[in-house]
């Protein structure tokens, strides 16, 4: 029996999690989640699972559900992340947060000896090199939850690291991939939220359709696999079913294919090194390939410098996407914007090598407040 | 240093096996090598590599022989095979030989303890159960050369068995894929001889548009990876360079895929559980798949009844489809004859369960010969 906390339990990823929870009730048990705004989807969860703790956005109905589930400890807010990270529990740590908020609750969880499932792709682009110290000084297990990292970790062999020549991540083009860049001026946040293949949060279907997505997964996989940025290399596939490729040295390619559906990931991550049974109709179908355009997809080769420059250059990247894809869904820049937004605020910044996690943490915020500020008070 | 017995070694899969040897002069030492019928060829292995036992197919150069290289200890013919597996150094023996007269050597290089990289399809079609039954006495490895079983080998996680939904290996169709049945008629082996994909041997291109190779493979898989039949699948891949699947039960589907090169799944059997750098150019492309056609290929179809059936018959297959193939190569039955020499040998035997490695034998070179003296007598 293993015990789950999942933060982001609301979320696309949060709630598959529970689903493989619920079928698979005898191997894992849920002792804490951290919940939505949504008093429906809260009442659902913490119905059908009872958790030991659970974390309100705030503090103003704590009261109402602290009577409604009396066996459960409330509590609220970033600090209440933290309080789920650090219960005393051993076992799997699920960040399904989304955003910076997921890094601070990740390294908490490692100092508790927690194994962490990550989706929060913000804690490695941010901390990478922090994180894998304290991974390496507890003694825990990074594992991924991304399709495009699961498929990578599945077909790497970690065993043989020298054996690799290069690592291929997929990317389906997102909503717009069949629009030219002249195309992408006019398009709205209801066109960018409509992926072809995956249904996800706002945040991720947006940065898919700027390939800033798979520019958070390159640096994503450059701290979870260890390898250098020019073994990390990406290609378009708009069925994404192969999810991504080990190429060895000797010819020999490894790739992982599946249905898409983040179950499977989930899944695999929980039940490692086993399987868990899970019913996935697949047939194999053609398949496109073609070589990913940075021209078309300009925050994509941001990615890879501002990975390769590392320091705060990432933090700054990440945090300015974030304000930006913020501003967009609220309808106060174009599409285009945030791309233009992200570039100039990694161009401006004066980048600071091995950065410790507080200057990590008050880029992240300031650079968000600053654009923030900007467009919202314009 | 390893060292390395080659059976056929001036065919396709012997001539690529000593590339990999010169390439790895320091990790390979080959021993010794069964020659053809082509002095030429002969000459060229033999002043490259000192080998310290040769095979030829007969005695009539071998004073010639013996006097070129007197270094090396000639032997001659089925019995020199043998000899050859038979030889006191350990070492890996690569069985590249065509048809059926690769099984006994197998054995006893077996029992001498040798590891077998397998290229030989008889083997195990013929004598699976009784093969498998040495490896596991005499503690050997077997180590496939085939691109499928390569690929399923490395994609097949070995220690969770039980995780294993299926295998799917892949089939190019052959020189006749884009012919229908009745276009089949009048088909020269010229015609037939011109492989869209990959360059082999005689007979394994005529068993490859006859989908027989295919058949012989899933038989062969059944013995490499003790999974039953109705665990392994064919589909159609016109462009050969995803060359096996294995599909697990969380829905997760591991495929190797790889430039269509022999040197390869040969590097990758001998170096084991290493890799050997080699360059090989591979651009991912659109790929396609389609289900496999049974009615258009009944020999696949024959196969998989065959193989479900046991005993003798995979032998009764293997050996009518060895004698009509020799009899189209030599102009003497239409390429359709091939399916219905087949087809009725098998339906017309008597089976026997559980047979002798003497049965074996015995029932291969009855049903060749039968069906050899019947169409060349006429």
């Amino acid at each position: 029996m293993k015990n789950i906390y999942i933060l982001g339990a609301a979320g696309s990823i949060g709630m598959q999690t529970l689903d493989i929870i619920k079928a698979q009730s005898d191997q894992f048990k849920l002792i804490g989640v951290s919940l939505s705004r949504d008093d429906h989807k809260n009442d659902l969860i913490l119905s059908t699972f009872p958790v030991e703790i659970a974390c309100l956005r705030n503090d103003q109905k704590i009261l109402f559900y602290e009577k409604k589930y009396p066996k459960t400890s409330f509590v609220f807010g970033d600090k209440g992340l933290l309080d789920i990270a650090k219960y005393p529990k051993p076992g799997i740590l699920v960040n399904a947060l989304s955003g910076s908020v997921g890094l601070y609750p990740t390294i908490e969880a490692i100092k508790q000896k927690k194994d962490i499932a990550l989706a929060n792709k913000e804690t490695l682009v941010m901390a990478g090199d922090i994180v894998n110290q304290y991974i390496k000084d507890y003694q825990v297990k990074l594992l991924p939850i991304d399709s495009e990292h699961s498929a990578i970790w599945q077909t790497l062999d970690e065993f043989h690291i020298d054996d690799i020549k290069k690592i291929v991540i997929t990317a389906s083009g997102g909503a717009f991939r069949d629009k030219t860049r002249d195309d992408l001026i006019e398009v709205t946040v209801e066109d960018a939220l409509r992926h072809p293949n995956w249904s996800m949060g706002p945040k991720v279907t947006i940065d898919s359709a700027t390939m800033m997505n798979k520019g958070l997964e390159i640096i994503e996989a450059h701290h979870l696999f260890h390898l250098p940025y020019d073994k990390i290399e990406t290609v378009l596939h708009k069925e994404s079913l192969v999810h991504g490729l080990t190429y060895y040295k000797d010819g020999t390619i490894k790739a992982s294919l599946g249905q898409n559906d983040m179950h499977i990931p989930i899944g695999y991550a929980l039940n490692y090194p086993n399987r868990m049974t899970f019913q996935s109709e697949f047939t194999l179908k053609d398949m496109h390939f073609s070589p990913m355009d940075f021209q078309r997809f300009p925050l994509l080769q941001l990615a890879y410098e501002v990975g390769k420059a590392g320091g705060l250059l990432p933090v700054v990247m990440n945090a300015a996407n974030e304000a930006a894809v913020k501003l967009f869904l609220e309808n106060k820049i174009t599409f285009l914007s945030i791309e233009e937004i992200v570039i100039r605020t990694v161009k401006q910044f004066s980048n600071k090598t091995n950065p410790t996690l507080e200057d990590i943490l008050k880029t992240d915020k300031e650079v968000q407040q600053t654009i923030l500020d900007f467009y919202e008070k314009r």
